[in-house]
């Protein structure tokens, strides 16, 4: 019989949607009281001499272990690297610490350490510190992986909240949902073909490269992973204090993305992605951001998808069918373990 | 039917002892070549501008989560504050991340979150980023937690197997095994009429002040945690290939967790502590270090209790009757979930 009630954690805490949002506000805050956590940005940035540091950390618990486009070996380097990226940092070190179930298979773990290097290498970063743990047969399961990445963060950045104004335009950088059906079609076996890959990918070099031809136009970037684009928009809209518009007919989803998701019940915009960002852009730098973007194989789909207007913390979809929907923060039915 | 074989992973993999060092040598060095990872030290440390930096990571599995002296919230901010202390750095930022069981309670979850903060105050660090996963019901023993530190290393520190020399003294801050029995006991029911608590505590303002008053006489340090103090004495013995010898009446254990430990069937040279560490010394400067020890809480029973000799990576413990023993990496059976 299942507990359903706020005393005990449950599966949605850790959903990244609202309740993982209450559990940060009124438990870990009440206790960790640094100016970081307050701002739940992907990463904390603070002053190392003269350069800014970036620290940031994720713990990956995704099932299964393997999966159409990666494993948790990838993923636990690209989520981490990714979480800099979009703070403007330029990631340089990791740190993994390994928690095994006892009995796990030396050449799965293989197979994960070296998928780990191999991304590592893709991305530019050096694993300098871990750790491992061994946790009893049906006390843990098989393997979590908890990455913690290190970068610096070059002067010129100034990305926030408050640069945020109406006109800004809501970019992202191709297909969305690919991750979440993915891992969910892998977990209950259906194949689709082979037709859906998780886009899981290191988006370091994408982002350096348009942040050094367009620093000034880009005045937010947010990955987005547990709770998809929705919930990252809806936070944006929370905490600049304006509305956003989107326009469903913008919203890069591929047709077999978007009916895989239809046929368990999912909404794209919810899924998570692991090599996709979005982007809030100063509108006369748009069309420059969009054509950097397309030249890079992570950005050939990039398309503005809405608008910043002025508000109060609203997100709002234009319809293919005319009419308007409110976008919330990811609540209801969680999906586990996706990452 | 339990494997017991090569080809999957053991509970002694995890245990801090040769199973372990096996695992990070053939397997995770294959992949991860940081030379970081190959000096296995406690922390990495490179360089951030003019400043050096270092950088720890430590997954916390201990069961069970409260125990006499401590419980994982502590355990995760100590531990984690002491890998960065006796690396000779100056710890300031912690990232901690929660894998939590669906159902866990809140109340609990509270004051462990509550225990790390309390930690965090006394070490004065600062925890900057975070995040929370959860897992299915039965799918994880109730709460892992992964910390990592941020420290700065002062430029006049200079610690290394390379400045080891025959004649170096070695010295423990105190008491061994109370961890490791205080976290048995718990977990099985003993109580010891309370007279065995876990010596779990932050390092680094003893480490500090140590180190501000006699740099130079500190040749390495180590904290004592997973193997205890005769895997750490092992291990430093191997890497600068010195003989070690040991006087085991001058190794400071309290009767009782001597009493204890035997009941056990344990050795309290192989038990875990949390608020332990030992130094290597320049014999000329071991008086003052001493002293120093002494005036501090969490160093009034510090001793020396062996001495650095020629050889080649062997240690001798010379027992109590006047015979002398070979200590070894800890091997046979495993004390999992100790940290």
């Amino acid at each position: 019989m299942k507990q359903q009630n706020d005393d005990v954690i449950l599966l949605a805490h850790g959903d990244g949607g609202a309740l993982t949002s209450e559990l940060i506000d009124n438990l870990f805050q009440k206790y960790f009281t640094s100016d970081f956590i307050r701002s739940q940005t992907d990463a904390a940035i603070f002053k190392a001499n003269s350069k800014r540091l970036a620290l940031t950390t994720d713990s990956f618990v995704v099932n299964p272990l393997f999966f159409p486009g990666g494993d948790i070996g990838k993923l636990a380097v690209c989520g981490t690297v990714n979480d800099l990226a979009v703070s403007g940092a330029h990631p340089v070190y990791l740190a993994a610490s390994f928690i095994i179930e006892e009995g796990f298979e030396r050449t799965m773990l293989e197979k994960v350490v070296s998928s780990m290097a191999a991304s590592c290498n893709e991305a530019g970063v050096e694993i300098v510190a871990g750790d491992t743990k061994v946790v009893e047969r049906d006390h843990l399961d098989k393997l979590f992986i908890t990455t913690t990445g290190v970068g610096w963060v070059s002067p010129e950045i100034d990305m926030g909240y408050h640069r945020i104004l109406p006109g800004d335009l809501i970019v992202v950088n191709g297909n969305l949902g690919e991750h979440g059906i993915a891992v969910m079609g892998q977990r209950h076996g259906f194949d689709f073909d082979n037709q859906i890959i998780s886009d899981c990918a290191p988006l370091n070099i994408i982002i350096k490269n348009l942040l050094q031809q367009c620093s000034g136009g880009v005045k937010l970037m947010r990955d987005l992973t547990r709770g998809g684009f929705a919930t990252a928009t809806k936070e944006i809209a929370m905490s600049s204090g304006r509305d956003v518009w989107l326009k469903e007919d913008h919203m890069p989803i591929a047709p077999v993305v978007q009916g895989a998701a239809r046929m368990l019940g999912l909404d794209p915009l919810y899924l998570a992605n692991e090599g996709k960002f979005l982007m809030i852009v100063d509108p006369k730098e748009a069309d420059t951001i969009l054509e950097i973007l397309h030249h890079d194989s992570l950005g050939v789909n990039a398309q503005i998808v809405g608008e910043v207007k002025i508000g109060n913390g609203n997100v709002y979809l234009e319809t293919m069918l005319g009419g308007t929907k409110f976008l919330d923060l990811m609540t209801g039915s969680p999906l586990p373990r996706i990452c």
